[in-house]
C-alpha cells in the first residue's frame, strides 16, 4: 500500500495518468470530493486523472501514510496551475485495496475552506 | 464541523472523556481502527473514551482538517504514556456528522506501521 501510495505521487509528478489510472482494479470508484456522485470503472478514472495531470497537478504528501487493514490513509497538498495564479488545495485521501494490491475505493476529503492560493 | 474537531482535540487535552462523548449522537459508532468490530452507541464510546484517557492520550493536529459535505476528515498524533516508555501514534480520523452537528460515524486509519516511540 506504501508502494502504491507513492508511485501515485509518482505518476502526478510526471503527468502520467495512465501510470495513475494503472494502479486501480477494472471496477474501481474514484468518490472526489467525498459527496459528490463516484466516478466508476477504468475509462472514467482515467479520463478524471487525464484532466488532473492537464492542470499539472502535483502532490505532497503530508507526513506519514497510515495504513489499517486493507485501507491507507494519507494527508497531502496539490499544488494547480489555474491561470496565472497556482492554487493550493489541502486533501486527504483513503486507498481501500483489494487482494491483487489494486485500489478499488478511492476517497478524497477536501472541500472549498481547504483551497487558496498556492 | 472544525469546532468540532478542536472541542475533541481539547477535551482530550483536559482527559475529560464525557466532553469527548457529548460530541456522538446516540447511536453513532466508533471503528478505532478501521478494520476493527465497531463500537456502536454513547455507553460504548464513553467506555472506550474513558481508556483512552487514562492513557493519558493527548492529540496534536497535523495540518488542516479537511471538510467535505458532512465529512470531516484530519491527521493527527496521539502521544500515550505506556508504562515507563511514551509512545506516539500517527492517525487519521473521519467524522461524519449528522444535521444537528453530532458525529454519527468515527473511523480511525492507522496501523501498527504507525506506532512508534514518542
Amino acid at each position: 500500500m506504501l508502494a502504491a501510495v507513492q508511485s501515485y505521487v509518482d505518476a502526478f509528478a510526471r503527468e502520467d495518468a495512465d501510470a495513475i489510472a494503472s494502479l486501480y482494479a477494472a471496477d474501481a470508484t474514484v468518490e472526489d470530493p467525498v459527496g459528490s456522485p463516484p466516478l466508476h470503472g477504468l475509462d472514467a478514472i482515467r479520463g478524471f486523472y487525464g484532466h488532473s495531470v492537464s492542470l499539472k497537478a502535483k502532490l505532497t504528501l503530508e507526513g506519514p501514510v497510515r495504513t489499517a487493514g486493507n485501507v491507507a490513509a494519507f494527508a497531502f497538498s496539490v499544488r494547480i496551475e489555474h491561470g496565472s495564479a497556482p492554487m493550493r488545495i489541502d486533501v486527504i485521501d483513503t486507498f481501500h485495496f483489494n487482494d491483487q494490491g489494486k485500489i478499488v475505493a478511492m476517497r478524497a476529503y477536501w472541500g472549498s475552506d481547504n483551497v487558496g492560493p498556492a
